[in-house]
């Protein structure tokens, strides 16, 4: 059984693993997992459940409260693409319960919600992680409220509806995380995946997936980031593989955002003043609660922050569909800023939303 | 290496395994796909590349023509569901490239095309399967022309024009059928599922999956059927099995058919007079050319022939939608049916595509 030690990220101060906190009280900082006691292994594959078709086939390296749901989340393959010198390695996130790589953290979130006895989770998104959670909360059979910002598209917020959730609407994103935290009442947990830690838990998974059925060689990964749960999930994976002495370093990490949305980029390189991206409609957190963590990781990589505009979306986008590889506009972003790249030779880039909840926008192909 | 053999279903003629024969040129039959001596093994584990996350994993027990198409299909997770006393396991077709188990039918079909030299593949569908070779020709960088009828969802067409394909629109289910089959080129090839035996190879991966993951020991499984090639093609993945000795004997059989096109039940029982059952809008063929192939099949596992009709179609939707299970109405279809049989206890239901690109028929939950 692996340890693990739930802590403020800033001021270090520790909590109860089945603590309901969703932030430090003190310093109001977001919370982080981490994992004391490492399990004894020679080979990566001693820890893997074989049999197991979800990401519980890595249940060793995950928080576990004796209640695991799952919907068949994970082992999501990987298409390999030659582009031009480069080896550009899509690993298909999008082919997912729910459509997107958000349904490895629902795993591990409501997992955790329903394992400490929450019968009822809240969320608030813009979309994707709202249908992750209304979904996983159907399967482990408790209620889920959701708040999205009125311009969520219709889509999502159906799909949430009727799964059984409970979706309240709200004018702006931000109001949508206002109102969830606030209206939280005592036998409700909050969830929101750009707090929770044990979300970006699920994340890991994908790097664990890579070293099991790839080579984890990758010079470079280009992740879309809007809070950064996907980027710093993939980072916390690979912590533990290094920890374990499984890799030997972590590859270079660039964040992607879409004009319009571009706190990190606006921290690291002053203001962005680029064209509208709004065709991402994933990016769309002004601000990030985990903004310094995922600049910590782009510096210390050696990595950046990019931003692609619409013309650029497009672009990527229409590749893709000429591959069979159906996207959404947010999961082309990662794609068309690789253009923007040098000196990168074998890269990850995770396709993260299917294009088959925003068919609306197929129009731009 | 496995040896294939191409052969007429009815009269047994024999045919070169890179004959580009859509049908028996003697008595009009589709042709099948048998193995002439199966590999010894003790463990059906040895047959695995297991390092493969697509069905290529078992190419082992597929004909191969020197290229593999992948975008990751099968490896598709499995759900159980408490039934009353039964157990019901979901197998999750539709987490596939586009969205339904046609992906795992167009990966082998386009490959051989491929692998012998076409060009330009030809198909007709009502939709999931078109979108499946749409995107599979993209990925293999060949042409691919497909038929559908002028009521085809809208979705479906839209994502196969963005794949690249060649979209072409006719009156009815038949006309696609006629159209396609006549207007095939000297240097292109007709895979039209319906008719494929190499299309049917690919879903025999699912049973493969099944004994790999899963115990492969359910008393029946239930399938939507209107060519019937994923009835079929689970059949002949378990004669595979049963001829290596890896198993002892097939599930019951139960076809189901919604109300309006029921040939498999007309045959059985007599003309069908119950409601209708469009809602499925992708069980649409109404002269299967393997019909008495599925009925074979039926008859000989002690299976039968189930027809439901829209209202049974909406109230499984639901059910299933509350599990967290996103699927299109076709795909509810055999849960609706499962109601309807007696005397089983472990079922198996492949739930056949995803609901993402129906999204316009979800007012009915």
């Amino acid at each position: 059984m692996t340890d693990f030690i739930l802590s403020c990220s800033e001021c270090r101060r520790e909590f109860e693993l089945r603590s309901k906190n969703w932030k430090c009280p003190e310093c109001e900082s977001p919370l982080s997992l981490g994992i004391e006691s490492y399990p004894k292994v020679q080979n990566f594959s001693e820890l893997v459940e074989k049999r197991e078709i979800s990401l519980w086939r890595y249940k060793a390296l995950l928080p576990f409260f004796d209640y695991k749901t799952s919907l068949g989340e994970g082992l999501t393959p990987v298409v390999k693409h030659k582009d031009g010198k480069r080896e550009i390695y899509f690993k298909l996130e999008f082919l997912a319960p729910t459509g997107s790589f958000k349904d490895r953290g629902a795993a591990t979130g409501v997992a955790r919600a329903k394992g400490i006895g929450a019968r009822t989770i809240v969320e608030d998104s813009s979309g994707n992680a709202g249908l992750a959670y209304a979904a996983y909360a159907a399967s482990a059979g408790i209620q889920a409220r959701i708040y999205v910002p009125a311009d969520a598209p219709v889509a999502k917020r159906k799909l949430m509806k009727a799964c059984g959730a409970n979706v309240v609407e709200c004018s702006t994103r931000e109001e949508a995380t206002r109102r969830a935290i606030s209206e939280v009442k005592e036998d409700e947990i909050y969830v929101g995946h750009i707090w929770d830690p044990f979300f970006l838990e699920g994340m890991k998974t994908e790097v664990f997936e890579l070293l099991e059925f790839n080579k984890m060689d990758f010079d470079s990964i280009i992740v879309p980031t809007s809070s950064g749960s996907h980027l710093l999930g993939i980072y916390r994976g690979l912590e533990d593989l290094i920890e374990m002495g499984l890799i030997e370093q972590s590859p270079r990490f660039f964040a992607v955002q879409a004009g319009g949305v571009t706190p990190l980029y606006d921290k690291l390189h002053g203001k962005w003043t680029g064209g509208d991206g709004s065709l991402a409609d994933g990016l769309r957190v002004r601000m990030p609660p985990r903004l310094n963590e995922v600049l910590d990781v782009v510096r210390k990589t050696d990595g950046d922050v990019l931003v692609v505009d619409n013309s650029e979306i497009i672009q990527a986008m229409r590749k893709l569909y000429r591959m069979g590889l159906i996207v959404e506009p947010t999961s082309a972003t990662a794609y068309a800023a690789s253009k923007k790249i040098e000196g990168t030779e074998k890269v990850l880039i995770p396709l993260t939303g299917t294009g088959m909840k925003t068919l609306d926008k197929i129009y731009i192909l």
